[in-house]
């Protein structure tokens, strides 16, 4: 019996190496395809191996970057070990690291923040530069070369299929049981598109496994270590009022007939105020629901189980570590209602217009007219990017965007005269919802939209200076379109950075 | 023989009127659903009619006021008329007439400016409230009652089939031989949609004309008026050095392999530099050449009569008198190679995205990192409106945004430190074009793209001034991501604000 008893492919056995000896293969300046996707499916051993490879490089005066492309957010592991030796040269489509965070914002690293549906095209097409390595964490190999994935797609099979060279990680933690949850379908490439066929997210439409050129496969390390697994605060009591306003929403648009009783496919973002939306539709009149959506998180595990979700389409998952025991306790069953796919597909802008996802998004702020900053603090500091975001609200049925009405104790107002950085523009956001309510813009003009906002999501200790804001704008903007005094639409965000506060 | 030629649909001949029997039709309060599309196809009678009978209502002091909803701007006849005399409540999703801008920048009407893609779904779903009148353009009406339509499609489908009665203008100027030209495809309503099956700009996937219930129809207007037929400007000195940087950019894109030597599907908006494009294709070495975009213009019309532009979609004519002689004179030819769609289809961001066009489209201002503004002057006047340019930007496999360097003479930069109003994001705009040059911002960190902005785009005269509010806020911003003095980053709008002329 083989050793490598999750490499069934014979003719790898001989790439079998250290982490070690595989971060030797990689050279300064190289673009390296990494798999990962919100802490799901990263390889945990080479990057570290390569950090420390660079530590040594660093030490010895001799520099050593190279470019770090992913699915999207990755962990510790990947992104804090190769940003502290500042091994990367440039980061994308998107991170969540704080190490790398704060090297971007102080300039010492290069950051390029994309719609996370862009990526795979524009790398195929050569947009970026050449991909040299291909550094991917698979479940299993199977006896004909083809990857099992992990547990998240990613841009995996585009890595795969545009490196040079490939570097596998095969970790014997993942459940061997995945095998049969991912459905890789390749879109082609322009000018010979066609339709792609999927038109409900339980729709199968591709193969269970990554095809893999065998002889481009340099290196196979093996490793048995769990994803990252953040555990959610359970929902406070503003993302608890955020998810009734939802719902109440929700409600109503299925009495008005405007969407069916077991709603839309749900694209919900990651993080605390989406788990509450799907821990209240948990306790909600929807059945028969289903998502599509990029990531799978404790919440619609949840919905799986009391029955209210019938299937989830995602490209990941993001799970606590009790709910990726229970995955793994039933990894059989929910095979069975869980679809993996390329992250192409999963945030297709043509799909999520042609299902009519209802997509629920967190936001930085919001301003009075309906713009939303979901990646920059006081307009310079990247948070973490755009993601998936774009992807799905500007296609949407409907979409939310949704934020406690202030921060940092109530020094920051979530609402503000204008966004100092725009994400998703006034044409792209329906509904803006905060603990104190839900604004319905549909159908508004911006004045309109922006006593709608103020009225309904603004705190109470702001209310009062976001209208007197829109009422002096009123009166001397130049244009009445959209009423805006240039030379202080930005003075909330001067003042707290002078005073550590909005208020006056 | 019939009196009424083009009315062929005899059980109809009982509805036809005058325009001023037709307009008592309409009520006060109520949405009309009208056609009409950058001046084409638009109703010409029945608006100047009810702007008349508005204002008598106005004389004896009665309020009236509609909403109006159309495919896209219209013509002074419609917006123009109406405006005047302050008869419309709310306006939606473009204009572009000088009337109905100083109206709505007074703060006098109501206007939402929408992605030309969305209206149609929005309307069905009554996301704007219910459309009580439907009057639209049309060539003529067959035997069975089907239309067929005019020089534009818009949103016309959608507006006879959602709105409770239906008023047309049939305009026996337009062309009798435009019938066959259409491609009329409903795309199904969620939870119901399925792939569109167009795989190709030539592709056929409808009908020649709309199906009308002819209950429904409560008047029938003859007319026999052209469109607005807008003459373009030779292109001037500034189009023409736009034009040829994007030759030349295609040229090398070519030589790279990242897009075939018949390019990919052109979009292009409607004006002189598009135009100046055009222009330049037709002596350029492209051959084979399609176009999936919103309007057809002289240009595209020029490139026709070359041979070089194989065949053309969009969904409605923008076209000089001349041009549209030359089209009325050959239209039996002209059909075979133009398809006009509804504007649904036209802009469909699912079919932008797997044709990958090449989207080329007028702006305002872009700032440093890339964001642009298409619709606000000065931040808080509107200019026209967004229309198609972000279906067609986001989804595109390259999109150009074109403007000169200045305007007003030199008083205006037009590349900026930041945008005062964002309709674009940096993650959506790759390519940014002045008569300097063109910045290739594909693959950028916003810092990169900066210098490329600055160094490439900017007006030599505004270039020092942006290369030190650049130097500065990389040395000053809290964050350097996104550097940024929030202070001072809408100076130079503020001081054409105070003194006419963005330089110190």
């Amino acid at each position: 019996m083989s050793h490598h008893p999750r490499v069934r492919c014979k003719a790898l056995h001989s790439k079998i190496m250290s982490a070690e000896e595989a971060a030797a293969l990689i050279q300064p300046g190289v673009n390296v395809g990494m798999s990962g996707f919100t802490g799901a499916g990263y390889p945990k051993a080479v990057p570290v191996a390569l950090a420390k490879r660079i530590m040594d490089a660093n030490l010895a005066g001799q520099k050593f970057k190279i470019g770090v492309w992913t699915g999207a957010s990755t962990a510790p592991e990947l992104d804090g070990a190769l940003a502290m030796v500042d091994g990367i040269e440039l980061r994308l489509p998107y991170q969540s690291d704080p190490v790398s965070r704060k090297k971007i914002n102080a300039g010492d690293m290069e950051y390029l923040d994309i719609h996370l549906s862009h990526v795979a095209q524009s790398v195929r097409n050569g947009f970026y530069g050449k991909l040299d390595v291909a550094l991917i964490e698979v479940t299993a190999i199977r006896e004909d070369g083809a990857l099992v994935p992990s547990s998240s797609v990613g841009n995996n099979l585009t890595w795969i299929e545009s490196a040079s060279h490939i570097i596998l990680e095969v970790n014997s933690w993942q459940n061997a049981q995945l095998e049969g949850m991912h459905d890789i379908f390749k879109d082609q490439d322009v000018p010979n598109r066609v339709p792609i066929p999927l038109s409900n997210p339980s729709d199968r439409i591709g193969e269970h496994t990554i095809r893999c050129p065998i002889d481009k496969v340099i290196a196979i390390v093996e490793t048995n270590s769990p994803d990252r697994n953040t555990a959610f605060s359970p929902p406070d009591a503003s993302s608890k009022k955020i998810a009734e306003h939802i719902l109440d929403f929700l409600d109503f648009e299925v009495k008005k007939g405007r969407i069916p009783p077991s709603l839309l496919p749900l694209q919900s973002g990651v993080g605390n105020i989406a788990n509450a939306v799907l821990t209240g539709l948990n306790k909600g009149p929807f059945e028969n629901l289903t998502s599509y959506t990029e990531v799978i998180q404790d919440g619609m595990i949840d919905l799986m189980k009391s029955g209210k979700l019938r299937m989830a389409s995602a490209t990941a998952f993001s799970l606590s570590p009790e709910a990726q025991e229970d995955l793994n306790a039933h990894m059989g069953e929910y095979r069975t209602r869980i679809i993996l796919r390329p992250q192409e597909i999963s945030n297709h802008p043509g799909i999520i217009r042609r299902l009519g996802c209802l997509s629920m998004n967190g936001m930085i702020e919001a301003d009075i007219y309906g713009n939303v900053n979901s990646t920059h603090v006081m307009g310079t500091k990247i948070q973490n990017g755009i993601g998936g975001s774009g992807d799905f609200a500007r296609n949407a049925f409907i979409s939310f965007f949704m934020t406690p009405s202030t921060a940092k104790g109530g020094a920051i107002s979530c609402i503000v005269p204008m966004v100092s950085h725009v994400d998703h523009t006034e044409h792209d956001t329906h509904v803006i919802v905060t603990e104190q309510g839900l604004a319905d813009l549909r159908g508004l003009s911006p004045k309109k939209r922006a006593q709608q906002v103020i009225e309904k999501c603004a705190h109470p200790d702001y209310k009062g200076p976001l209208r007197e804001y829109y009422r002096r704008a009123l009166e001397l903007s130049p244009g009445k379109q959209t009423p805006h005094l240039l030379e202080e639409c930005f003075g909330w965000h001067t003042r707290f950075l002078r005073t550590g506060s909005m208020r006056t």
